[in-house]
């Protein structure tokens, strides 16, 4: 039985809650269960150097985990003096993914950031950051279309992102903490509210991986990926 | 007139959740109006090498800031790869501060680090962080007490912090960040419950200020101490 | 039409030098056509901190880039003071990729850090890594099973990397740069040697890619693995 | 009693050298009894980055320790990698010190850096650096004004800084190694010459220390500053 | 007897082959017997800071060790996160050694880049990166001449560098590591073609070295020199 | 004519003060001229990691540059957040020379490290940097000697170490700062009293040097050792 007795195609509880901060364009906190990211959006009105001049603009994102977001404390980034392999790694899928659902020209020669920071981690803080973050820029696209900033919406949907993976032998989704932790395969799968992907990115903990197991997480994803594009439908028509 | 037609000795509201996050020995949302700061506890059991063998522990604190905290974004620390000055010399006021109600010897040899991070910043960001983090440790060494692990309890009472300042030539009491960029004096002071002072910093950001505003700062100054300390008994005794 | 006429499910010509050079106890120079990669295996009788009496082994590894493997010259990561998310990224997947054949425990405490450094870079740098890195791998412990220190061998077999992707809307695999540059989605895939799978990393370039797109890209991702697992078999069997 | 019987008000010899250095704009050695700073200013003809095209100057310090500066060697922080939260806490103070005296907007587009390094520390050091500093600003300032670079003068008069402490119950001022290690309270107080405050840095080291207490030190530092700046006029007027 | 008989004024077995990488305006492997240097030169249009608008070019170098070229792995100094003394050392040799045979006004503002990377070393890695730097620098500057982009050409002729010393109070040149290791005086001479010292660098690993064994060992370097610019002119005539 | 109308193989006025700081081992401020060094050993009882359990001890030095001892403000390597290659090279060259006089295994397991900080530079930083370096070292050593730390003197005898170059084709000795920026060619030569080499390090800044200008420039840097020396033993007989 997985925690809480719950479906292995079923999602924790999802919470968005939009204006969580008052200086952001889009600033939304998530929360998958015991999962909780702030997802911040900012605008600026520049692009990094190697777009200069190309009449487009970029979406990016940072990561960042409080010192006691996680069990026993992890140090903090900014004292050790660099981000880890990790973040990195995630704040570049992050980044990646919002890319998905914008159309670059149409946002003008404009940056938006997206910082993702993790109050509390129980397992898919990246899934959650990416979720989560979608909304947030959609809030600060929607304010600079309200604002006249922008003539037309570069926006092309909604993007939202789920952990799945095989824990005791048994495919699951939107694994927590615990479950994460003694899984034999881990996948993050990305995907727009249509079904197609944006990103896969699946590793063997334990033992390599079949073709059919596979194809089954990938069926899993989608039914969790439906009930994230349905969250944040709710939160952003409230 | 004061923002909110606040009176010149009274603080802004004053919120403190305790328990905030799940992991964290003591976890604190302090709010002072705008300004949001997470005080999370931590203890650990081990000392850093200066104290080594010497049958004492440790009260540390850091200090960070979400990028998207402020009116426009400030860069990440994590991604600059260095705390700048202004957060050096916060972690250590905080730390120190937290040092003054805490006897070391009969802390034993742990070390309890003391994590603020402020999730938004409307000025006071410092005192919020000293007020919220002592609720944090009470709660971090309340525990260590009721686990059995210390027999004696180490702390010797409540510490809070308040900024005054003189702001169109009338000194006021815990400025929001619309008054302490007008300020033409900023002070922090730190105390113990009884009104005694653990740190006092005064900065003349324009013209010097003569003793006798100094002495109307510190009066003030207590005033806005005993709301605070006030405030922390109540959050503590629920 | 691809370059030089390869048939879309062909690799490009894989060469496997073993004993590239002297002291690395595997030594393996890997080309993918003119992708050239230095793969040195070196043992350390010590183990991370992490794993300090756990009594198992590590096997770990780091990549980087010679500053003008690239059409343009890189700026070398040494003297920049840090490595970016990309190394980051690539060298945690060629070290993952690498413990899903070796059997840790059998390995004792020892570590296995495998470096792989690009000569020339000319697309699937991270693959022929991984499947460079396999080879030297075995070499490595060869030498440990010939020289007595290990009784069991702690291999569990092959495992070897290939990118796929859909360029001009067809799938292909093993991407060379101009392909790479001009691809709508993108995939490295990692599979032991029957097949089975050990990473997937696919990512929607331009527009998200379908179910059956993925479907069509594993397969031939299983159909270049076989050509690289059978060069890995036949450079080991020299 | 006090080392070499000084009297509780009264401030360690107090030797100021101009143009101790060839180069600087303003070149002063300091001597508070064995404590020993040299103060270079220089002037440069551009403003920081956040200041351009805003018609006013700027005025910054940096400071730094020698390693055999103290009694046991300290680290270098060139070769560390980084300064200390120490190090950042006092350049910031001698910074905003200085500052105080300026009229920015007199001194036109252009920066004053003063390096303060201490060739030998007794206690008092960034006293010492903010009280050489001063002169040797002036020195500057007087320089651009003898060069007609400078119309008017942007100076407004002498800053000074001492430290007094509570030491075995009693209020002394001007603390070296000895006592300031044994202080109970320890504050630091610069003033302009017209006895006004600029900075007040008080801190309880054991015990926090009363309102009362706090007058005494205050009244002390009014002493001492003023044989420190009867020190400054007359260095200046040789 | 030296190690293969070699006689004490010969070389080790010199090998040049150019065009070693494709995408390098000048790419060189050089092969002192086991020691294996990648030169690799860059042509970038643009110049330093500190040579903007003064019509000349610049040549500099960079210098690494790939972590096995060594017969203990040595820490990747991108993962270290700074260049060590004795690599900023070499490059810095590199660099002043290549502009002795370049008129730099001649050059006009360009900068060429030679990366000196170590595969395998064996005892004079900076000798053989000079030497093979020179030749990578004659492709690289022979294409912008080729190219029409340059009408004069810069080069004044072959530099080349040969490591000399005294081992079991022998005088010989072109120390293998064996050698080197078991030095008492070691010296790197940088010679041009005719003769002509460009640089000199002479260490008493042991006891200081007289002034006749300084004699011997600049005779012995100028005959290996001859060796090694007969070698460089061999594979330029190519 | 030379500058002050020196002759060509005379140094500058040289002046040693010892017991310049009250803490260090030894402490010598030492004058080439205009150049100003102080010398600062330290004695710590262990040695680095890879001298450990050798039975030996070891002898090292950090040189540094006050940000305005040079013309214009050089900026400071502790706020870069690293040490240059100047830096580096000049400190390893230090620490070489000093190693040339000392028996490590008669200092025991003990180090001693100099700083060498420049006050004030007018060409020579280096060359006076370890004149005075063994002054305080030899101070240092004979205070373990007096206080009975050491019985057998590891010290073997003085080293110097002195400028010469080619100036508007004159070749002269012991440079300073006017004429070094005009060399032609720059050797620092560091000597044991007996007029052995301890390291010779010669670079031509334009046009390379032939075999008989170095032995014009080697004979003078005799001569201006013997005066440094002389100058040396004054000194320590004081």
């Amino acid at each position: 039985m997985r925690p809480n007795n719950r479906p292995i195609n079923q999602t924790r509880p999802v919470t968005i809650t939009r204006n969580y901060t008052r200086y952001a364009e889009g600033s939304v906190l998530i929360e998958f269960g015991e999962t909780k990211v702030l997802c911040n959006a900012t605008v600026e009105e520049n692009v990094p150097r190697f777009l200069k001049g190309q009449q487009q603009g970029w979406v990016t994102a940072e990561y960042g985990m409080l010192p006691r977001a996680t069990h026993s404390r992890t140090q903090r980034e900014a004292a050790k003096g660099k981000q880890g392999g990790r973040t990195m790694e995630i704040q570049r899928l992050i980044a990646r993914s919002l890319r998905a659902i914008v159309d670059l020209k149409a946002l003008g020669e404009r940056t938006i950031t997206v910082d993702c920071d993790v109050i509390q981690a129980d397992g898919g803080t990246r899934t959650a950051s990416i979720t989560g973050a979608c909304v947030a820029l959609h809030d600060a696209i929607n304010k600079l279309m309200a604002d006249g900033v922008l003539k037309q919406n570069p926006l092309k949907g909604l993007v939202a992102a789920i952990s799945v993976g095989i824990v005791d032998g048994e495919a699951v989704c939107d694994l927590e903490y615990i479950e994460d932790s003694n899984a034999e395969t881990d996948m993050n799968v990305v995907m727009v509210e249509d079904g197609r992907l944006v990103e896969v990115q699946g590793t063997a903990e334990g033992e390599p991986f079949s073709h059919s197991e596979l194809l089954t997480l990938l069926d899993l994803a989608g039914q969790g990926i439906q009930q994230l594009v349905e969250a944040q439908r709710k939160a952003l028509s409230e």
